[in-house]
């Protein structure tokens, strides 16, 4: 019997254990220090990489490990962005589609036609885009892949958040966070589904 | 042996299992609904409740959970905060400052003289306030309760993100998570130090 409970705790343990070894957990901070993210994009293109050497260090930083979670992903990928203006991001969520990796993107209406931003261009590669009907900001910025790692933080997708302000982002897997985004994104994506749109309404028209 | 085998398990499963659970994990989703957050705080201040009876409903919402668990600090509070603007937020911080709990706010400089930014009130009340020198935004939103609570998220503390945006905020107790928040709040504090101060450098004149 008590070979048995002993046994049976062992096992138990073991399984926490493997279970909390496989979950990616880890927090980033911005700016990001200079390296090269170049190789790891050209790489992920499956192209030649440049002629000209990358002249940046090639020890991680926060933004290439950024850009490695989401090009891990290998059958979908959510994001919530407020503003998306970064080409190597652009050039990630490009890599995906192209692999087959279902992209879905929810952004800010008013933010995803200005200068520089990467939603255009996305969409022109078949990308699924949904914005907000709303007054208020979709001021979320986060990124699901394969609907089981969650990254979320303060870091907007764009050059200057990510070269010259002080930023965060959150990488986890534990269900009790993941699955809540999961949720949201599917609400938002729902309620911005283009069907609903009513770009005459009350709301709008107070606005 | 295989008894103490079994008693040793059980009791790491024990110890683990309790310190899961005085875990608190969250996720708060904004904009937060309308719920009545004037009693929370009248109540907080040690004030008689207002005469008029508070209008709205008494069930919880995002944002008197967001209030909660600021107003359960009990020896300290690190605020890293883009924005705040948000008059019951800056209530509750007040509220902490005056029982003695060791408040400390990070805050970006162009952001902080904004109309409505609660960071004057605060100064005024003696809180310990230092902010950015640097080109880039302090775009962090986070807050630590007595060292060992994390909120960090999407969400600036304004009228607008709490009622308006679409906005995230993360609750842990996650050493992983905690202590690098930490670590970069300490980082954040010093590097903000007046006596540090150089307000002709070459990089403000360039920017």
């Amino acid at each position: 019997m008590r070979a048995v409970l002993a046994l049976a705790l062992a096992l138990g343990l073991l399984l926490m254990a493997a279970r909390r070894r496989r979950r990616r957990r880890a927090v980033l901070f911005f700016p990001s220090a200079l390296c090269c993210t170049e190789e790891l994009l050209a790489e992920a293109e499956g192209g030649r990489p440049s002629p000209c050497p990358c002249p940046l260090p090639r020890a991680d930083c926060s933004f290439s490990r950024l850009l490695r979670l989401l090009l891990s992903a290998r059958r979908s990928l959510e994001l919530c962005l407020f503003s998306f203006s970064s080409p190597e991001l652009g050039r990630a969520v490009a890599v995906l589609h192209r692999r087959g990796v279902r992209v879905r993107v929810v952004t800010d209406a008013q933010y995803m036609a200005l200068r520089g931003s990467q939603i255009g261009a996305l969409r022109m590669l078949g990308i699924q885009v949904r914005h907000d009907q709303e007054k208020g900001f979709m001021h979320h910025k986060f990124a699901i892949v394969d609907k089981k790692l969650l990254i979320t933080g303060s870091l907007n997708w764009t050059v200057e958040a990510i070269h010259n302000n002080r930023e965060n982002v959150v990488v986890m897997e534990d269900a009790e966070y993941v699955r809540p985004f999961l949720d949201e994104f599917e609400r938002i994506w729902e309620e911005y589904n283009p069907d609903n749109y009513t770009f005459f309404s009350q709301r709008k028209m107070n606005g």
